[in-house]
């Protein structure tokens, strides 16, 4: 029979006395982050921190969009990791997590809309079609320091929307609610209604991987790296 | 150009006005599809009427676990229907909506569990997986009567479940999380993190299927049947 200590979990709730130890910060503004932490139970010993990083890096470099999103998300936690990690006056078990969302249509990026006209023309462009959610996660912890990240990648989501007409679209820009997101629509309200679909993980289209990030940290923690 | 009548629109957005001058009674307990209209914007006008039918349907009644889905479904709005549609003081539109969510795997059902070592097992049998979740939806309008429902169908999304040990397993089923839903688990909560992906509708999984459900009224609405 393994140990407690070498037995392998896909999730966290069998590290909750260890989460409980832990400080835990997310180095994101985003309040669907802040609730899909909550989501996990770790919501109570959740620190937020935002990160100055400027989100400005070239799009041109990355060979996939991917690999921009999971860049964007290191650079968001480094910079916290930067200030939080050497900073410890206690040896408590310390987790810095930077997350990245991004929409993909043919190749190109769409992040927030600059306006409602912005707004309307990418909803427009995502009518009836498949586009892909790529959202980055970077983990820093107290083990392995702040110089790199214990664990940085990024998680695909395909969502499949409705045949929308000009009217509904005017109708959804005129919420307010695209306004602050990537692709101009926030599947856990009413732009979930144009959501004919998804394929893969619902939650990395919300914002953030929430089963791969519990198998990543539960598999940091199995092998001593929080 | 298309009348504003006969124009065809795949959600409710662009028929807010008509929605505010509905009466909408949710025919079922369940916070989350009360919390899945709120996000259609249905919430202030919502209200709850907790159906009586006693969901006891024989199950191999039915060719397919989702007939008997829509069945429970129909027969719980029935009920709602027979009540609220003959006792209207007034020309309002109304429509009473009833749903019923199943979990299936290999063919079988799966209802919520009796208690802690029933949820136990079904979670297992669930372990490493998919399997596939039906949610029934009934519509009965003013328009349309109590008899027969204006609408009524079935909506299956396919759910992959991480393989898991029986310690976070246990975890779970001891968060009390699992014990008033279908197959044992809620995807809004905890119990995301097993869920490694779904192919379909998510709110499906959460209890109602929102963007099937935003089509089918929007079509009962341009058709003068509600």
């Amino acid at each position: 029979m393994m140990s407690a200590a070498t037995q392998q979990h896909s999730t966290l709730l069998a590290h909750k006395a260890f989460m409980d130890g832990c400080r835990v910060v997310l180095a994101s503004k985003s309040p669907r982050r802040k609730e899909i932490f909550g989501l996990m139970g770790l919501d109570e010993r959740l620190e937020v921190i935002v990160s100055e990083f400027e989100e400005d890096l070239r799009k041109a470099d990355f060979p996939q969009p991917g690999d921009y999103a999971a860049a964007t998300a290191k650079f968001k936690a480094a910079e916290v990791a930067a200030k939080v990690l050497p900073a410890r006056s206690d040896n408590r078990p310390t987790i810095v997590v930077g997350s990245d969302t991004i929409v993909e249509l043919d190749g190109t990026i769409l992040e927030k809309p600059d306006d409602a006209q912005h707004a309307f023309r990418m909803l427009k462009s995502l009518s009836g079609r498949r586009h892909l959610v790529h959202s980055g996660v970077a983990v820093f912890t107290g083990a392995c320091g702040s110089a790199q990240p214990a664990a940085c990648w990024y998680d695909t989501t395909s969502v499949e929307f409705l045949a929308m007409s000009d009217d509904e679209i005017w109708a959804y820009v005129e919420s307010g609610e695209p306004m602050d997101k990537a692709g101009a629509y926030g599947i856990q309200g009413l732009g979930g209604q144009f959501v004919k679909g998804v394929e893969g993980c619902y939650f990395n289209v919300m914002g953030f991987p929430m089963s791969k990030f519990g198998t990543c940290l539960a598999k940091l923690i199995e092998s001593g790296k929080v």
